[in-house]
C-alpha cells in the first residue's frame, strides 16, 4: 500500500525544486538500485511490485502495478522503484583529469556521461548550473548505479575556470585534430550544449581546442555529445 | 486534416510487419525530416502543425495538433511527420571496414551507430536478423538524418560470417586492448547485444577479440553498446 502522503511526496520527487527541498531522489529499475544499495548511499524507502533478492526489508514495501504506475516517472513503469537520501555536498576534488559540462540538457546524455566518467576513472564531473540535474529520475536511470562512484558538482563553471591553472580542452567543430594533440594528465575536458556547443563565455576560459575528425560525408551532423565525449575520454586515458 | 485511411495507414507504421508491407517508413522531427529530404529517398507524404521552409508543397498538408497526436509515435509529437519510401534493398559493400551487429536490440542506440557509421564513413553496416529494424521510428529519429546516408542489410550474421576472409574483430569484455592492438582497414567489426554481448555462434567466427581497458573501479558495469562503438570505430580510423 501507498499512503496519500507517500504518494503525494514521491512524485514531487519528478520535480528538482522538491528533491532539493526534501533531499531525496528517485531510481528505478532493479539493477540500478541493486547497484546503488551496493554503495555508500542510504535508502529512504523502496517499492517493488514483485520479489526481488538484495533489497532490504525493513525498507521495502510491496505495491501493486496499479500503484506503481502512480509512482513511477517512467512511460513503463519497471518492478522496483527506490527512494534515496541524497548524498551530502562535498568540496570538489582538484586532481587529475575532470570533465567540465556546459548546459547539458539532455537527462540521457548526462546519465550516460557519469557512466563514462566511472569507466575512464575521471574524479570528478563538474557541471554548470543550467546542466541537467543528475538526480532526475532519467539521468539516474542512465547512469545504471555509476551516480554512487562518480563526484559530481554544479558549479558556476566561468568561475571555477577562470580560478584554475591546469589546461582547459574544449571540444568545438574547428578545434584540433584530438589524434595529433598531446593531453595533459592533469586537465580539465569542457563539452558544450547539445545544439549550440561550449558557449562563448566558457570559450573564453579555454586553453587548447580539440575535435575529432569526421571521415564521412560532409553533410554528417555533429557527433551527439556522449558519444564525443566516449572518445575524447578514451583518448585521454589512451596515451 | 487526416482521412480515417490514412491515419490507419500510418499508424500501421508503427509496426515492422505494416512498414515492409507497405514498403514505407516514418520519420519524425524537422531536422531528421529535412536531412531526409535532402537525400535520394523519396517522401510519400508529410503532415506539419506549423509552417516550416524546406518542406515540398505538393505533398506536405497542414494537420491540428490533436490530429499529429494520433499520428506519431513518440510521447511528445514533433512539428512534422514525414512518411518515406523505403529504398530499394542494395547488395552489400564489400571493401574497407565493415561493422555488425549481432542482435542489438535499443532502438536509441542503433540509432546511435548508424549516426557514428555516417561521422566515420563504414561503408557498410550489417545488422543480424534479431537487430531491432532500422526503420522503427526511434531509430529514426535518433539518427538525425544519417539513414540515408548509411548502407544497413539484415542477413544471416553466421553466414556472412562464415564466408567471408576479412579478419573479424569482436568486442568482448575480455578482449584484447584495442589501444595495443594493430587494427587492420579491411575488416569486420562485431557488436553484440546489450545485456549478453556477442552471441556464441558468432563468437566462434570472431578471429581477434577487442576490449576497451577501463580506469574506474571494479564494480563499473560495462560501457553501453554505442559508446563503445563510438571508441572502437576511432581506434579504426585513428592509427
Amino acid at each position: 500500500m501507498v499512503s496519500k502522503n507517500e504518494l503525494k511526496l514521491i512524485t514531487s520527487l519528478h520535480q528538482k525544486k522538491y528533491r532539493n527541498k526534501h533531499q531525496l531522489f528517485i531510481a528505478e529499475g532493479a539493477k540500478g538500485v541493486l547497484e546503488l544499495l551496493d554503495s555508500e548511499l542510504q535508502p529512504y524507502k523502496i517499492f517493488k511490485t514483485r520479489d526481488i533478492d538484495g533489497l532490504p526489508l525493513d525498507k521495502t514495501v510491496q505495491i501493486s502495478a496499479g500503484e506503481m504506475k502512480k509512482l513511477s516517472s517512467l512511460k513503463t513503469p519497471s518492478e522496483v522503484l527506490a527512494v534515496f537520501h541524497m548524498p551530502e555536498e562535498k568540496n570538489e576534488k582538484g586532481e587529475g583529469l575532470i570533465l567540465a559540462l556546459d548546459d547539458v540538457r539532455d537527462p540521457g546524455n548526462l546519465g550516460t556521461i557519469i557512466r563514462l566518467c566511472d569507466w575512464f576513472g575521471v574524479s570528478q564531473l563538474l557541471c554548470s548550473e543550467n546542466t541537467v540535474d543528475c538526480y532526475n529520475p532519467k539521468v539516474v536511470q542512465a547512469t545504471m548505479g555509476s551516480l554512487a562512484r562518480v563526484q559530481i558538482n554544479y558549479v558556476d563553471l566561468e568561475n571555477y575556470l577562470g580560478s584554475t591553472d591546469k589546461p582547459i580542452y574544449g571540444a568545438i567543430m574547428e578545434g584540433g585534430n584530438v589524434y595529433d594533440s598531446t593531453l595533459a594528465k592533469d586537465a580539465i575536458l569542457v563539452m558544450g550544449n547539445e545544439s549550440n556547443g561550449i558557449s562563448s563565455s566558457i570559450l573564453k576560459k579555454v586553453t587548447n581546442t580539440l575535435s575529432i575528425p569526421r571521415f564521412g560525408s560532409r553533410q554528417t551532423e555533429s557527433l551527439n555529445v556522449a558519444t564525443a565525449t566516449a572518445i575524447l575520454l578514451s583518448e585521454f586515458r589512451r596515451s
